[in-house]
């Protein structure tokens, strides 16, 4: 590890001992099996572990405490190196993550009283914490005590992204970039879903990275989280893909991009596109300091109304509207996250961190969804990505035609018909006078999405 | 579900019945989650449930009593539309499957008395498994009463896969070969490893199709479970790769084949690449109802310590040779396995597939590591991998140099340093009288390698 990655690793250690005033102890996790116990799905380790330790060690545990760190991890057996080759030894992990000091597993619990954690996601894991801990490990919506007072620190540490966080992300995004690119130009009729997909996530492999999470590349973009790829793509069709790269050490990045299988939007789709762009950047330019990110999504919520006043399909005025959540019709999630380490950061602690103190989630159809609800600092990093979906399930639901029946000029809206789903999403930093978009060379404007899309041979 | 399919899922159902008279619940299990609950790595349905359901239903349970089928799953809640599209109802998956009957998930309890079952991978479902049975439910190493009863029956069966099983696996080993060809298309001098990762597994994703275990792509095949790739592949360097396509519904395949990423072998690789080869040829031609695997093993070992003795890197007899397992020094693994709906078939059930009634592991360094030791049947689909590495864990070992000092001669030895591991493997299918290799159509001859491995542009 570089002396900056330790340095920043020092730096994340010791602001948390400055926030609270008990150790800390912090599970890696292990690999989950497949389909039997040699059989693996990919280690991920936990986030909050890679935070404060800086590296993916399997089967390991920090012990944080005033700003040192002690290694808890054992040895690799003899054997393993037929299998396995020659494995670092503890103390050359120890080594390498700047610990203090460092230990087999078995000395953990006697180092555990008194000690603050947060749950890992795999089961097995979760109850060795608890047997360690010699208690049940809250989770989530149960935080409770030294543990709540830990995530509340880890939250505030993780919400604004130090240097190296930045630069990890940096490289995330840049990744992210080249998947879409090859995206783009692996779209022709006739193909498959899966068949962009692999071009896609390829690059991600090709770089020893992986995916933050699991694509979507869709000619259904209005399944919001669609992970189906057997489609064949259609001229007519919109091709919707939202995949992100995550680098070795974890820190991830998100995109979406839509694009027209044929490299040319129709008239109706580029009517819709063009509202969802502005509607992106008009959020983008909002972003700064002490902006509350609610009142971002609100913007993009109106200028989508607005756009769909524009075109016939809403009626009315568009605050009006948005504060009846009519703009929801087509525009159901929020508008955006934070990410980082995640990609919806945090979000194991449930809305811990994306709800400031002591505000909750509405429970307005137009606002349930909306993951993030403070206002911005500097170093948060947030993804903006308004949408336009023709959801069945929403748009033929008997209560919500009838609620909105004088709002909505159906009869317009069915012209519309080959816009299925619509996304633009970008990764935003929020700097110290405004904001700097992370995934900015990966183009927006129509012109040169056709291009792109255009391009392939 | 095409009819062919329905018929034979019927027809497991009953064989099932016809060997224990007790009811059976199989649970699919569940996803686990990445780094946090809503980002969850794929779904892999456990492999018996695949068996006798024939879909990968998520969250299900089913019921097997006197060759009948009651499914148990929950309807996905009316909010899911949104998120995932229009899901099939129960009634639809029931249909699909062929089950007779079927049920909410909160019904199980009530159909649960005396049902035996196998543990499933994820500790999640495990605990509801245990819960609901209202017992511990017992595990590979220490399988009792009726789940022992069922998990015997289930080898039965499952040892000797049928027509449906077999079409299911020869779409996973047609992938399989042009995921091969791919990877020796892209190699080339100056790239990494993850490149050709890269190139391989997104053959396996165009097509929907997952890859059934971490693949190993390496310049240095000498570790047996190599998952780095960061690696850059040197003009002097054999990349061995090891992977294989899993389809949709969850049939495996495992090849290896060992290309010069210059496209030319050297004499020594030549040389040992020959002799892995004639191991291979060896064993394939014996594979036929009635010989014992164990038998083929040791073919291979015989093989490889006659070739090493040509080139006059072993001294003395290849049978006295392989009786003191001297072969093991390069050759240190097991010549294969069973193949399945799992990579290694069977193997959650720790020995009890691999190893006959009676039959245990050896202890013996050349034979410890053989994962099947039964006498071939027909419908056994099994692995045929010999190889030859220099493990600097075994060869440095003072133990073993001292043992073997009299049968290696290491000068000799020393002039093969530009082979650090190369190994061979298809998938052998018994049938009636003899065998057929599923993955013939990716050649092993040094010519036909060669010219695929230079064919690059």
């Amino acid at each position: 590890m570089s002396d900056r990655s330790l340095n920043a690793l020092h730096h994340r250690r010791k602001k948390l001992a400055d926030l609270i005033n008990f150790p800390v102890i912090l599970w890696s996790g292990c690999r989950t099996p497949r389909n039997y116990p040699a059989n693996l799905f990919p280690f991920r380790a936990s986030s909050h572990f890679i935070y404060f330790a800086g590296l993916p060690v399997e089967n390991a545990a920090i012990r944080l405490e005033a700003g040192k760190l002690e290694l808890f991890v054992d040895e690799a057996p003899a054997s393993s190196i037929l299998w396995h080759g020659e494995m670092p030894t503890r103390a050359e992990i120890a080594q390498q993550i700047g610990a203090d000091a460092a230990f087999p597993i078995a000395e953990l619990g006697a180092r555990a009283k008194g000690a603050a954690t947060i749950a890992v996601q795999d089961a097995t894991t979760y109850w060795q914490q608890c047997q360690i801990l010699n208690r049940v490990v809250s989770t989530a919506n149960a935080l409770s005590d030294i543990d709540l007072e830990l995530a509340k620190a880890i939250v505030t540490l993780r919400l604004q992204h130090d240097d190296a966080a930045i630069a990890e992300l940096r490289q995330a995004a840049a990744c992210t970039v080249d998947i879409h690119l090859a995206g783009m130009a692996a779209t022709s009729p006739g193909k498959t879903e899966a068949e962009i997909r692999a071009a896609m996530e390829s690059v991600a492999i090709a770089r020893n990275m992986t995916c933050a999470y699991s694509s979507i590349v869709t000619v259904h973009g209005e399944v919001l989280h669609n992970e189906h790829y057997h489609h064949l793509l259609e001229s007519e069709d919109l091709l919707l893909a939202d995949a992100g790269a995550e680098t070795a050490s974890g820190w991830a990045s998100d995109v979406t991009r839509t694009w027209p299988v044929a490299g040319k939007f129709s008239a109706t789709q580029k009517d819709i596109y063009q509202l969802v762009l502005a509607a992106h950047d008009a959020c983008i330019a909002q972003v700064r300091p002490g902006v509350e990110y609610r009142d971002v999504h609100l913007l993009a919520a109106k200028v989508i109304a607005q756009g769909l006043i524009d075109l016939g399909i809403l009626r009315g005025n568009a605050e009006d509207l948005v504060e009846m959540d009519a703009h929801a019709l087509f525009f159901p999630h929020g508008v955006g996250h934070l990410l980082g380490l995640d990609v919806h950061d945090l979000e194991d602690l449930g809305d811990l961190a994306g709800y400031a103190e002591g505000r909750a989630r509405s429970d307005r159809f137009g606002l349930c969804y909306l993951r993030l609800h403070r206002p911005l600092q500097p170093g948060m990093l947030v993804t903006i990505e308004p949408g336009f979906y023709q959801v069945p399930g929403i748009l033929t639901d008997p209560e919500r035609r009838d609620r909105y029946r004088d709002v909505v000029n159906w009869e317009c809206l069915a012209q519309f018909d080959d816009v299925r789903g619509i996304r633009i999403e970008d990764d935003v930093l929020v700097t110290a006078t405004g904001n700097e978009v992370l995934t900015s060379a990966l183009p927006t404007q129509v012109e040169a999405i056709e291009q792109l899309a255009i391009a392939r041979v």
